[in-house]
């Protein structure tokens, strides 16, 4: 009765979300990655933290995928970042090559799992992992809007002074640049964003969350976040594994939602069925515009993807 | 009514010590470094990961110690690890000489500061940081006997199949190779661990937590062990900071305790006084010699200290 | 460093809130009740617990007040429930004698605390600890707002099959009959709650929750509700004691916010400050007709109290 | 994959055992009660506290049967009470019936389902569901020693001025009188409690621990002990489904462990299997005949309970 989930990728990403998982203490973790020893002496690291804290998770390092079998759902955070002199088409055809590899090899062993996606180009590889696996749509989920939105919140939570826990809002649309962040639905304390924050001050919070993983990448220098981006992709396994029947947005496969048939992000209910169904907003003029071109700019990257795995 | 607390190094431990304590909401964090941006960067996205899980926690990063002030604990974990080549005396003299900048710094601003050292090696830290704070023995504690414990628990628990909750070990001394198991005071569920496993098995589970940190060194080849470690310095500030009453295994200065006058690994009952009492177990005459021969290792490194900062 | 909180009347209610603080393994709690033998009996069940899950918080039941010194809050839940019979006047008399004595009692051996208010009628008796307190009003404050808010968010909830984390809610004014539901301010993953249920849902979803506590009385037919009402109460006393500037409503006193200056609830920022602020919602006509009509049977209700006591 | 649990018995232990599985956020509770309206009332609050907490559980309260299909675990707690003038057989009989009417629907339904006994007389109660279940021993366990080692346990703490963490004891045989405590594996920080304090106030401590339901009762007056005895049973549930392998003393049926075939308090592996294994123990001359003597009373019972069935 205790799900086993699968991590693939075992840098902080992944090593991070693993971390989150053994700590809730009602997961086995198979933590896979093609650097030999790196996940085997973090799951020794993680298992061992849990004799301080009493949890007793399994947590299992591995170069291939024979303990993945069964898995309930996989993480797949595995792929290079991209590097300076590196095309746009170069990064995107490399990570598509790692993401079917992956695939392959967890759904030759874990038929019935659930996918969530983390590796960037997120939209891109949603489709990778969706055309390799086959699975239906409602079984292949993408991480990227609960972490921009998460930004969002958090910078808005400093700037007035207020909990998080009070501040509600989704970002839909591509990761990044083509975000689409819903002014008009973000609320503090059920009162929208617009009468806390003059409009300048909420255009640079919006800003700062499109830029929100540069910002970051730019401090650190020598990697880019993970403390964020693990929490997310693990909220996402636990609402589908709890069935918590949260409302979160995730990247997904639309099939007419929004007047869309594009992977993209938008709300999402998650719960044991995974993607139940996906929520429709009422979309100002300017928001359903934005939405099309984060739509346009991820099919016009999945069409490379094809072109390039062709 | 927030206790403050500084962890002082953005590297994975402190990093991790910094993400502990924000996850439980009831802190605020100050995570100090030298390298600029990193601690920034840390910071963010611990606070970031703050709005998915919906705590609070305040995290600063800083590359000085102004916003440190009035810290009720600081947890110190800066400093270099052995590189090829290196000579003991050298690893020794620099990290002394970065702790005890450290130390400076902390106290100048958080004179009621308690000291929980992690920078190895362990026991010489404990006494730069004594010296330069020139703080009592109950305020300046180090982080190794309860990771050590930590590992011999897991490695019981793997071995028997077993939840580590069941399983109790204190391991005295120093950190490492001259690292004292108490066997006869080793159990699980209440029953001593003599009677769950056979000599052999037990001296190979002894031998692999001595060389535990070395074990997770070779398989990340790139680093070393983190999760355990941070998890186990944020043991020992909890119990301080809550007064929790535990028994822990700290690194302190013994003042007739064990007929030692050094400072080595030995049950400490962590509170709000910090060790507020060292616990004596009644040792046999193997476990005696073991923990004098530890201490006198310690003794000579601390002289090597003193002399290397005269 | 560890704050101690009373909680006086150890009911259901009481007893409840006690155990929630325990379970957080942050607090000392005092369990204050003039039945001689229950709060000690609960206190030592409360700690027995302790030792199951591990915490350790010290738990004292008691007669008198000796112990509650220096307490950083005090829930205030003694009192009688009406019986049949029972003019409304007889009840609110007995009460405020009671809850005078409890906060005199209270006040002289913590004069610094923050009292959480629980006994009904609510708001009279914020008004009572006011007046005999002669405490600032940011460090008086009533629970009913949090339990009438997560009673119409569960409602949306199960409504909708939708985790109520995703539901926010504020209802204002008193408890009960004259809580005034803010729905424009009523959102389902951030969408206004009219988008997603017709007109005469809604309205019956808040006809039950006016009705809320009546329901579970009729139910349980030999007492009230008690899990989510020591739920709310502890809800205000962590956003103080950890200073996590929730938004969250509360009965407080108005001086002039809302145009008002009575005892109503109104969403307040609590903090270390207590009731750090009061958000001003615009309200519409009908809300603030409401509100008023709330706020002037409160304030006969204070009057009838200051007559009765005079 | 949410686990369904179902508790008979709203009453004081049912009621918060279902409040702990609800909290955990985890599983789905089921609460059958024969009082109407009881059941249904305490879930609706249970379910109203989630909306603070922002736990979904979905607890369901019932009068029969139907919702319990397919739970993973039943607790049992459902019964009556001894009352003044009521013989000893009165009560077996009573409780019996009850217990052997409640086992019928659970297994009817959840033919799968590992049983959680907590009814009074305890050993009885487990002889009477393993005889109406036709489970397997592995499958029906009874709770009672959690609770007698935790009492143990926190009355050793409070007089060390230790944490409970640090405490381990395992008590054997019956509930009350004839309970085993195991000194000799009864450890503080690892260190037997011999050597912790003086042997007259160790006898006082088991003493206590014997009379440690009686003594609540005393203080209570109108119910008995539930915040322990309702997080004991929750530990067992929680061992059970989330495979924790934990080593916890239960009732359950001998098969020749400890040279009997009867049904008795021993330490036993909980784990996905339930009783995974019984733990034997190097008992000393006067640990083995008081556990003889514990046995014979369990025997004399569970024969009375046949006689009164038959």
């Amino acid at each position: 009765m205790r799900p086993k989930i699968t991590v693939v990728g075992a840098g902080n990403v992944g090593g991070t979300v693993a971390q989150r998982l053994a700590e809730r203490n009602c997961y086995d973790v198979v933590l896979v990655d093609v650097v030999e020893g790196m996940p085997q002496g973090k799951a020794l690291d993680l298992m061992q933290a849990g004799a301080v804290y009493g949890h007793d998770a399994l947590v299992t390092g591995a170069n291939n995928y024979e303990e993945t079998g069964g898995s309930a759902v996989a993480v797949i955070t595995s792929g290079i970042a991209r590097k300076p002199g590196m095309s746009r088409d170069e990064l995107l055809s490399t990570n598509a090559r790692i993401v079917k590899g992956v695939v392959e090899h967890i759904v030759a062993r874990s038929p019935q799992a659930y996918l969530v996606m983390v590796t960037n180009p997120l939209d891109a590889m949603v489709h990778v992992a969706l055309k390799v696996s086959r699975f239906p749509r409602h079984r292949v989920l993408g991480m990227a809007g609960i972490l921009d939105s998460a930004r969002f919140r958090r910078f808005i939570s400093l700037e007035l002074g207020v909990s998080p826990a009070e501040i509600h809002a989704i970002v839909l649309g591509g990761h990044g640049d083509t975000m689409v962040p819903l002014l008009r639905h973000t609320t503090v304390a059920g009162r929208s964003i617009t009468e806390w924050l003059p409009k300048d001050r909420l255009e640079a919070l919006v800003k700062r969350t499109q830029d929100g993983g540069a910002e970051i990448v730019n401090l650190l220098k020598t990697g880019s976040a993970y403390y964020a981006p693990s929490a997310s992709a693990v909220e996402m396994v636990e609402a589908i594994v709890k069935d918590h029947k949260r409302i979160l947005p995730c990247s997904v496969k639309c099939e007419g939602e929004y007047g869309l048939r594009d992977i993209v992000g938008v709300p999402v209910q998650l719960g044991k069925g995974g993607a139940e169904r996906i929520v429709e907003f009422d979309l100002s003029a300017d928001e359903r515009a934005a939405l099309n071109t984060s739509a346009r700019a991820v099919r016009e990257l999945c069409d490379a993807v094809d072109r390039l795995m062709a």
